[in-house]
């Protein structure tokens, strides 16, 4: 099979657009987002809107029976793919999709009542591993401040490993959603270095609300003064601190283990 | 206070050998890795020996107590310390320390028996992580299989947050030291995506070696058949897996939380 459109110009519109897509800015512009590699990129569930499906030249010569199948393929030269993919060693498959905007009444409507919230997560594998972790664990959903990494930006989508999709992600004003939770009775838990408090020792069964705050500062004061719980995990002495994303996941399964009970 | 002595050239032999040690097979080759930042290469603990503290030019001219205090303070102008720092944005200070090489026994004769096995674990961030949480959550030390990531490159030592010097680690043919544990009564408990039992069925008190696997792979056969245990954390539906950092964190504290009783 011989590809007749094949796009050779980096000035190309779309190409360009691809560009713009990695950043925060041109995300905001367009309302969209790219996933890559073949696992992710070909199985965009069916809420969430594909805009278009992205192949390397290379990548469609040798799986012309998927490029078929695909609604309206755009293939670009192996070098062009290059210079819009976030990996140093690019699969040839990206999509484009439709940003979903959820709302928070979305993450309260859930039965489970269990929240978790980043506060001013940084590093984009640590909120990519959180979003994971959140889903895994059976969070209702995840609330993010307005100051942490773009949830959208490749390296945090390429770390939910498709999570991204399966868990609702609300944006916003973290302290007004905190003060939300709080008057629909939701428990605000505050993971805090200066705890005294462990989580083996706190009853995480109610409705509640996990808060994880920023790599290097935690949470700051006001966060922790509006908290209902703080709690901190045991560590051996000299450590000062856990990664930001494993602390969270430890709590997160803490919460889990405790809802299941003991013989589960 | 005006520096002498400092290297301007790139063809200075410390320069190339601080090229080497961000390679494997220089770090065999001297026996030697670096820590860069101030918090960790000025606070080499000291059970560990210090071979040099490099400075930038910069960092030097405003922290010159610091480099009074120093033994034998080594400094580069700045380009020539960007040009051997592993970061993108250098603190301006590293230190040369040596491989400390720990054995098989300094790990068996710690009295806790709690054991993590690192088994194929490629990710740098990922075995760095899995060795900082290790020593947070008390373990008697790390064995790392011959075919892991090299735990002594710059960006697993970053990862540990200091870790690296904290808790003895051995590298070696896994197989082999997993027989020496099994002998020595010590359980071999695997993670495991096939397993049927979850880590809240599990008694995790009893001593026992934790096995972590391959982040895409999981464990080989002959390593799950090798296990006298296999556990899965329960997961969502859809949800595949973990991160592998996060999976052994959550095992290592559920070891940590049934030890310490559910009261502490």
């Amino acid at each position: 099979m011989i590809f007749l459109n094949i796009i050779t110009s980096s000035q190309n519109y779309l190409v360009k657009k691809l560009k713009t897509l990695a950043t925060n800015k041109g995300r905001k512009r367009f309302g969209e987002f790219i996933v890559e590699g073949n696992k992710f990129a070909l199985n965009i569930p069916k809420e969430w809107e594909s805009v278009n499906t992205v192949f390397s030249e290379s990548y469609a010569i040798s799986n012309e029976a998927q490029i078929k199948k695909t609604g309206n393929p755009v293939i670009l030269k192996d070098h062009i793919f290059s210079s819009v993919s976030g990996t140093v060693t690019p699969a040839g498959v990206l999509a484009v999709v439709k940003i979903r905007g959820f709302e928070f009444s979305d993450i309260l409507s859930c039965p489970k009542k269990f929240i978790i919230i980043a506060c001013n997560l940084q590093d984009p594998g640590n909120m990519g591993t959180l979003i994971r972790t959140a889903n895994a664990a059976g969070a209702s959903g995840v609330l993010v401040s307005n100051d942490s990494v773009d949830i959208w930006s490749p390296k945090v989508v390429r770390a939910t490993t498709g999570s991204i999709f399966n868990i609702p992600i609300v944006i916003g004003d973290i302290k007004s959603m905190m003060i939300g939770l709080k008057d629909r009775g939701i428990s605000l838990i505050a993971a805090d270095l200066n705890a005294k408090k462990t989580p083996y020792q706190a009853d995480l069964r109610k409705p509640l609300a996990l808060i994880i705050g920023n790599e290097s500062q935690g949470l700051s004061a006001d966060m922790v003064a509006l908290s209902d719980t703080t709690l901190k995990l045991p560590m051996a002495l000299g450590v000062e601190s856990l990664n930001a994303s494993v602390a969270s996941g430890i709590l997160m399964y803490e919460v889990l283990r405790q809802r299941i009970g003991a013989n589960a």
